[in-house]
Order: C-alpha cells, then structure tokens, then sequence
C-alpha cells in the first residue's frame, strides 16, 4: 500500500509556473468572438494549440518580408535574377495544396492569397491546375462520401470524396484546351520553346482571363506554380489524346527544378505552407534544402507518421535532413485542411489585408 | 484510342444543378467575419461540410427544445419522474465527452454549456470527472507532445498529449476528495444511501463550490452526469487507497443504468453531442436504443472505421442497431474536437444566447 | 551553388555500423517460410519493425513468468492473498481488448489463450463479454462496411464495422440470461454477495459451459475479468429490463477495484498486452501505476496521440504517469487488431506452446 | 418499458445462413500452420477479411495472366506495341509504391517482384528511384521515430520514419550518378534522344549492374518504371546542381505519359497493386481510366477518406470515375505495407513460385 501511494503521489520537483502556459479555454461568457476565441486556441491544448501556434508562425511569414533589403543585397540578387522574376523581399513564401483543396471551397482561399500576391511560389499536382480552369466552366457539386460508385458510373458523374463532379466538366475542358495545346505544340516547334509545366500553367492562366481562377492571377502577378508530375490527370489525358492527333509536344521537368530550386536559393528567408502531402509536400521541402532548410513552416495535414511516409513526417523528421532549420520553429496541425485554413487565412492575411483599409467585422 | 476517349468522355445523364449545392468557398474579400465564413463551410465540401451540417443538427436540438409540450404529455411525464430530475422539454440533449477534453481548454466551453442548462444529461470518462476538480486546485500547463517520459517523471510532470499536469495535482486532489470520501461512506452506512457514479458526481460538484468547474453548474442545474467506469482514474486511486482505511463504500452501476436509460425512454425528442469515442460514446447510443433511436446527433472524433471499433464508427452504424432514428440526419466530424467542438457552439449554443441578450460582435 | 551543395552534401560524422540494425526485408527466395519472415520484420522498419519488437517484448513477459520465485516471497504474496487468487508466478500479464476483437475472429485467438492460462488478467468492456456469450448461441456473420442503416434496420441486423450481427441473436440472450439474473439477485439477498462485474463474468462463464467461449475458460482457470462499465450494453439492456421486474440488483465497482489493483501490487513482473484504446487500455495502465509502472508493454491500436486521448497516447506518456517503467522497452503497433495480433501470438504464446509438445507446420 | 424492449428486441426477417460467411478466427490449437491462419482471414472479420479479400484478388491477377491469348489477339497487340515492350500475357499488372518502401525492407519483396517477372509495370516517387540505388552503396539502418532532428542533422543522418540514412550514402549517390548524367547529356545531344523518365531509370538500372536492385531487374526484364516526378528527390539534386556544370539535359513527360497509357489501353485485361497513395496511386489508375477500368484491384494504404483525398480515396471512388470497372471487386487494406505487403505476397506471388518447383515449409 505504502509503495503504492508513493508511486501515484510522487512529488513534483520543478515548477511550470515562471515559463509555461496554463491551460484555459474561450469563456463565451464573453461573447461570440471568434478573433478572442482564435488566440485563445493557444492556450487550449491539443491540436488548438497548434493552429495557435501556425497563426504566429505565418504572422512570422508575413512580417519577415517586411524587413527592408539592404541595397547591396538588392543588387547581388537582382544581378541573378532574370527579368521575369517576381520583386524581391525579405521572405519567399512556398505554398503546396494536393488537388482536392482545388475541388473543395478552399480554392477561393487559395485564389485570394494569389489575387493579393501574399504568397510567392505555388507547388501543386495535376488536379490542382485542372480542377480550377474547369470550376471556371461548369460547377461541382456537394454530394456524399457513400455514394454508389457504380450507380454513379452509369450517369456519368465522379466522386471526389463528398464532392460531385459531372464527367461532361471534363468534356468542356477537352474542348477549352486543345486549341491551346495546338498553339502550344506550335510554339514549341517555331519559337523553340522549351516548355514546363510551370509554363503550361501560366500560359493556361493567362488564357482562362477569369478572375474566379487561382491561375488568373498567379499569371498575372508572376507567381510561378510548379507541378512535376503536370500529366497526371485530366489535363494529361486531353495531352494524350492530342498527341495522336498532333505528335511532339514535350514537357521538360529539368528547366524548372532549377527554377524551383534557384527561388529557394535566393531567397533572404523563406516559409512554407503545406496543405496536404505527397509530391507537394516533399518538392517543397527539397527546394528548400537547398538553403539548408526553410526558415518558417506551417503543415496541414491528416496524415501520421507511423508508415515513415514522407507525407505523414512531423516538421522534426525535416529537420533531420536540413529541409526546415534547426532554429526554427515548425508546426504541423493534424487536421483536414477545408476547416483549418480558411482559420489560419482569416487571422493572419486576410485580418492584415482589412485592417490596412478597414475597420473588421 | 477511340475506346480511351469514350472512357473519358463519358456523358453525363443527370443534371444536378437542380437539388445539389454548389462548392464555392469563402471569399476574404468580403472581409474577416467568422460568421459568414462558418455560413460557408457547408459549401466548402469535406469536413467543412460536415462543420456546416453539425451546426445546423444543433440547431435542430435547440429548436427542438422550444416545441411546447402538451399539457397531457406534461401530466405523463411528470408522473413516470423522480421529484429530483430537471424540468421538462421537448428534447433532451446528451452530451459526451472523453476525459482530455476536460484536460484540455474545451473545459470551459463545457462548463459554459452546463451554467446555462444547455445540456441534459453528460456521460464522461473517470478523467472527464477528476480532470474538472482538479483544475480548481492547480494549473494544467501547455508542453509538446515530444517531451521524454523518463524525464518527465523524474520531475514528477504528468504528459496528456501536449499538455503538462504535475503530480502535486493530484495530491492536492487526494487531500480534498478523502474527507469527502469519508462522509460519503458515512452516509452509505447511515443513511443507507445507494452510491451510484452520478450520485458521488453530484456530491463533488456540490463540495467542490467554484463557478470554474462544470460539475458546480450540472449540481447547480441538476444535470444528471454518468460515468460508468469512474473507478478507472485518480478519483479511483483514492477509493483504493481510502478502502485500506475504511473499507466498505460500494458504488453502484445499475440504479445510474436505470436512471440513464429512463432519461432516454421519457424524452420527447433526444439529441446527441458525443466527443470522441469509448464508452462514452456507446453509453449514450445504447440508452438513445431504448427509444428506438436519437432524433438528433453529431459525433466529433479522429477515429475511423476500418478496424470495427465503435469509437470509429459512422452513425449510419448506429442506425442498423436502432440507434439513430433510421429518419434522422446524423452528422460525424472527422477532426479533434479542442478545434472543432468551440466553433459548434459559437455558431449554435453561445449565439443562440448572446442574440438574446446583446449585439454580438 | 555552393551554398546549396554543401547542404545537400553535409558530411556524416558517425559511424551507425557499429550499434545499429541494417534494413533488409524477407527474400522470398529462400522460400516461404513464415516465422523467418517474422524473424525479417524486426529489420524491415516502419511497422514491421514494431511487429518484431512486440514480439520480442511479449517473449520477455513468456520468460519472466519463468523466473523461479524465492521461498521468502512466494510466502509473502500467500499471506497476502485470497484463497481463490491463481496461482503464483513471476509475471503477470494483463490483456486488454475492446469489443469488436470479440465480435470478430480474434476471439478463437484470445480464448486460446485463456484456456491454455497464457494470461493472468483480463480487462474489456461490455460487448467484449456479452458478444462471446452470444456466439455459443448464434452466429455472427460478414458483410460490408458500406451496408445501409436504415435497410438493415429494417430486417434487424445490426452492424459493427463489417459484421453482421441479427437482432435475434441479442433476443436469445436475454432468454439465457435472464434466469442467470433472478439466481445473482436471489444470492445478493440470500448470501449478501456483493456483486461486482468480474462476479458476474465469471458466473456467466461458469453457466455457459461451453468451451468456445473465452469466459468459459477464465473461469475454469481463475483468470479475473474486469469490466468496470459491464452496464453498457446487451448485458446491460437485459440488467434494465429486469429491474423492473425484480428490482433490488446492485453491482459494485469498488470491491473489483480492489482486486485489480492488488493483484498488480502484488506481482513480481508485470506485463500489459492491450488491443485497442478507451477504458480498457487506461485501466490497466492505471493499476500498474499502483507498483510504478508496468515491467512490459504491448500497445496495439490505431489511434492516434494527436488528439491528446489515452487511446492514442505512445507508451511513453505512461512513462510520464509511472505506468510503465522508466527502464522499459514498451511497444505501440499501429495497426489493425484483427491483422497484428494473430501474427504477434503466432511467434509466441502459440508457437512456445507447441514447440513444447510437437513439431511446427 | 415495452416500448423499450420492441427497440432492443427488434425480431430479424432475414436468414443470413444461407450465403454469409461466419465469423470464425483461427484456433491455435491446430498448431502454428501460418498458411492456415492467412487463409482464416478471410473469416475473422475487419481488415484480416480485407487481407483475405485482397490475398484472392492478387490470385484472380495471376490467374489472368494464364488465359491464353488467341491469334487474332496476339497479331493485333503484336502490330500495335513497339519492339521493345514485353511480350504479351493477358493480364497487366501495375504495381505502385511510394518512396518509403523501397526506404523499408518491402525494397526485398519488391526486387523479388521485378527478378521473377511478376508485374509488368511499376509507378513510384523519385524517392522509390534513387533510395534503391543508394543501398547498393551504403546502408540504411533502424532507429526510431521520436529521435531529435537538430541531433540528427549535426551529424549529418537523415531520418526517414524509423529508419536512419547516414547523409554520406547520398554524396555516394551523387559520385556514381554524376558520370552517368554526363553521358545521358551528351547522347541527348548526339543521338537526339528524347530522355524522360522511364528511360532514365531504365539505364540506371543497367549501369548499376547489381541483382539487389529492383532496377537492375527492371531493367533486366524489360519492366517500364514510370515516375512524373523523378526531379523530386536526391536524383534531382544532382540534376540541379550537374545541370551549372553542363546545362542542357531535358525530362520529358509526354512520351511517358504516352507509353503507360498504351500499356494500359492494349492489355486484355490489368491488374493494380498500389501501396500508398499521391502520384502513384493516380496515376496507375489514371492510366486505367484509358480502358474503362481496371479489373482487379489492390490497395494497401493507411490514408482515409475523409479529407477528400485521392490517397484515401475507397476503390469505390475510382469505379465513379471509370478508373476501376463497375463489375470488379476491388479490396483496400487498411494497415502499413511494411507489414501487409510481405503477406499478401507470401500466400500469392511467392507461393505460386515456389509451388511449381518445390515442396513448401
């Protein structure tokens, strides 16, 4: 009994007083304040805490490219630069989404970060190009996750988890792209051109001329967005089809891995916002091990780390090859991007982006 | 190449436009205001929709609630009660909870829901009880789900995810509770008093007199609060150690079973609000079976189906087993509920009380 | 550049060869041999390695049962315990497991054990007894985890996860139980027996008798069965039911809490076998605080500790509470139950059983 | 109370005996026979019976390859493939993997695929590419997940789950692989050949030159490995930084996308074994939407549904698309290929091998 009591009743020795923080959580006593309810998630504990934590880390993003260039850096960057390149400050922010936050309503998000040139490089796959010129021509719809596949076979409409997608989508993009694949084919055999799949996308970007499109803007205010693996949907299937018609379009992925990479190198500081895994999580992080790793870096994301895949590795696993810094201060929010970032977009651009020119809500 | 297109391409044979809603996110655009961007998520898809429909089936429980009661209906009910049980309406709400979620910050929003009588029943976990007592003697602090166990028991520090409770808490707790213990096996002998888990709950809650704890308020309103296994914790452990010096306490599982299940059958309409999973969450289905099914019910936790436990379970599972109502629109949340469950009650419970009251900011 | 290829090229200033395991998986041309492709997974990595670790933690609690107890304090433990406790050894393994183990075929796994007395203490939750009764009197079948509610409803089969269980099952039950519970209320008033869950599974184990069922054997072999929250469910529904008929029933929690922690204190080792999360992982971590901490430990579930919930906590946040020893070596398999634990008792428990008596397939 | 009792003792109508499997676990007492217990699998319910479905889905694949081709058929296929494919059987089977299984011991498993000419077409991340190369110039070894990234990287090891690759092994890399870029380069340039992925793996394998590499099988065999995103890792590194050196080498996409969608759109029928999900996953069954399905399928991953993932995307999804055949009966485990993968091969690939000449242990 005695040894008992003195295994359930040890001691405490030290005192979490002086530096930790106590837990307590929003009283809404105090009303439905979502922005005090918000900072009151860092001290509420489990995966609260931790969208606490990745608020102050982009806020950290943020006022990292506020810090002035000193001219002579200015210049040593400029010099190897080429002109196309976005202007220069302080802090390169990678974004990377997997193709379902494109399907789902985070695209609008997504759309204003790249409308008001708040993030400075985008990393995707393919459905994440596709999937937002296609929303610009007919619409996707909610559905459920248990939907019959075969039933929905029949009447021609596809699944992505509870979202429903008409197949005939697919079919008016056919038509919208082929003429530019055309054109691209055109190009490539007239003026020499090399092209990526960066360039596909701002090329499409520019074509699609809506304003509703993530690549809309990111053509228009010079923001690169990478896709290594661009063939890999439904954009690679109307290349498919059309290279029986037109054969000898390329798509060269060494042009711009060293984009990619040069951004990285460049950069005074950089930060990393990764929703979701795969390709996108790990191109971004191998870009920016090239500067011997990121210096801010937020993940989103439901995968765990038990299967020692890449997308379920915490920020610490990054660490240990010099993809994020060893002094940095990284978090990973375990949770389903569609519900945590448009938090983490409401408190910390989008609250910057009002409070310059208005009073909040 | 022909059959590869017509893969693809295939038609689509049914116009959703009709019925379905449109995926189109929140556009910051329009401002920072929560309000509308929660207004959104049930156009977001994935689990922002499953947010979007958990508040409007909470909706529908605090609606259901304001149905008046026929004066006969009033008159059989009150014959069938206990002159101790609370005060009738038109739907009784169960809500659940895991012991971290008093741990953590989400404490408050429970106490919040308990001091306004939001709730009416609670089944919660042997931690869920002590967790809240414990908090009014000494702090729980925020550390990092990586911190080494060796270490931290050397220190005397308790981890519970990424939260830091030190052991002096729960000496603090033992000497507060084992005067009580006391009385109460005092009062068995005595008084002839059955325990039950609701019943010793209800003494701590009335001992405990501080506004912080939930169990102050479910005291103060009468709010029955179960807990099956309440032995299995520190409360348990001091049980243990009190039953060297005076033996005898007995607590009682089948009156709080009777008690529990006769909520259920009496009810008008139930609703349930269970997060997380284990017993809490079957303790409160298997009473909603004694009336064919809850009318209402939102699960919030991170477990899954696969592996044929309850915890992961859908509620369509429920259904099969007569638990849901096979008409009722249950919603799951896949997310951890320190995020989920504070934005819920923003949106139902603490608007629905602020709009009464005052302008909500 | 250079900046770059020295982050990517940083030197590597240890020499891992000496200490650590080289990864290399099973050759599957040395044949198809089994058990050295389980002897494989401890260098496999990932979870394969945490297969091989747990086997070699569960040889550990096999090995320590074998440690010759001394005069002295074989003498001890006999003084301080009741006639009816099993008989002494060094090591004493608690198996825990959640109910859909019962439901599903890991049942025939965990009722080998206990007929061939592989464990000392068993701790589940209500389906995990009621469910073993039930199938000496009915089957359980599979289906689909895709299979509707309100259709199976309707033909009243319940689901859990991909089984099928028919309702009627549940009815012939209670039809057996029913006469078991007027003879445990008749001795509670005759013999002043204080009833409490492991009284109850074990007198339900002694009038089953049929040795298909797990409790049959526990009780043949004097293996206690703890089930703090036994109410929640079948056995519970039919404790309800006939309360109203014969009121009087009381089952006690504080006289198992007793037993259970006592016999942790008492062990001279103690080992943690624990499939699954909630009340029954937490109740035997927490009565091995009671000798502070457990000798060895096997986790094996799919939770995960980003939520903060015991179920999902690493062994290491028991180190924390003094549940597990600081100089342990304890194991967490993520993984399925139904896949994991077949292979885990395959490569221990059953083949040492067998290597005693014959030669191995 | 009756009311209670017609919901708890709904009566079933219909007689699942007739055609359900009944739930039955393996009984250990019929000895350690593995081959046995992976048979009762598909009868224990959850994901054992998933395991089962899946180890009989992978059978159908083999057996399909057995249908021989008729004459017609054969010439058909004959005019339309180049030279270089692999002769013809009726049945394709794609094969994906993420990088972490080539990081594990499934690397061994794989390489055993490849040598034995079991699967006729690879997809797999940069990572799957170069971390085979690598082991055969240094190791990779065991460590644990909850090791320190800064520790880690001050001594140059990188950490990839549990495993741990010391940084030399990819300086290593970039030795053996520097030459080679070299002369791809220069007959890029001399022999006009359109370098893309595939090709480049392909003659990697060759120079490697060493039976433990699954590429040197590969390319033994005349598999086509494909990888969109071969710039993505370590490989891309040296890319990068041989690419200042001498500028020029270009990766073209298109040409693969081409090869792998005609190997898809030829075959009599396909077969898909995907472990993990991103690129990998999509693009095999991209590539199968090209043929209206495929019509076998297996999936192993630990992703899930509900973040609207392709990676957790159900089969079921995929057959709303076209990319699985409404009439197959595709399986997911859910659970890590380090463990399941070696099982499922061991009772289908591996037995069928060893079966043709010799007696199995």
């Amino acid at each position: 009994m005695d040894a008992a009591r003195q295994a359930v009743l040890v001691p405490t020795t030290v005192d979490l007083a002086a530096d930790a923080t106590v837990i307590r959580g929003y009283d809404f006593n105090d009303g439905v304040d979502f922005h005090a309810l918000l900072e009151s998630f860092s001290r509420t504990g489990f995966q609260a805490s931790n969208v606490g934590a990745a608020i102050v880390e982009i806020k950290r993003m943020i006022e990292a490219k506020k810090v002035p260039l000193s001219d002579e850096k200015r210049e040593t960057l400029a010099q190897i630069r080429d002109k196309e390149e976005r202007p220069l400050d302080s802090c390169t922010i990678f974004l990377g989404y997997t193709s379902n936050l494109i399907s789902c309503g985070t695209r609008e998000v997504i759309r204003f970060l790249a409308e008001h040139n708040m993030v400075d490089c985008i990393v995707t796959t393919a459905g994440g190009i596709e999937e937002d010129f296609i929303k610009c021509m007919a619409k996707t719809y909610l559905g459920e996750f248990s939907l019959k596949g075969a039933e929905l076979r029949a009447k021609g409409i596809n699944r992505t988890g509870n979202l429903l997608v008409p197949n005939d989508n697919y079919c008016k993009f056919e038509e919208w792209v082929t003429p530019i694949l055309d054109q691209i084919l055109k190009e490539q055999d007239e003026n020499k051109i090399n092209w990526t799949p960066s360039k596909i996308i701002d090329r499409l970007g520019k074509e699609i001329n809506n304003p509703e499109s993530v690549y809309y803007w990111t053509h228009k205010n010079n923001i690169p967005v990478f896709c290594p693996a661009l063939t890999d949907g439904a954009l690679g299937d109307c290349i498919y089809f059309h290279s029986f018609k037109k054969p000898g379009l390329r798509v060269d992925l060494v042009e711009d891995l060293r984009r990619l990479n040069t951004m990285s190198v460049q950069s005074v500081s950089t930060g990393m916002i990764i929703l979701g895994g795969g390709v996108i999580k790990h191109h971004i992080c191998n870009a920016n091990l090239m500067r011997n790793g990121a210096d801010y870096s937020v993940y989103v994301n439901t995968a765990q780390e038990f299967d020692g895949s890449d997308s379920g590795a915490r920020p610490d696993e990054a660490v240990s090859w010099g993809k994020i810094k060893v002094t940095a201060k990284p978090t990973k929010v375990y949770g389903e991007a569609s519900v945590i970032f448009p938090l983490l977009v409401a408190e910390t651009f989008a609250r910057e982006h009002h409070e310059k020119k208005t009073t909040l809500k």
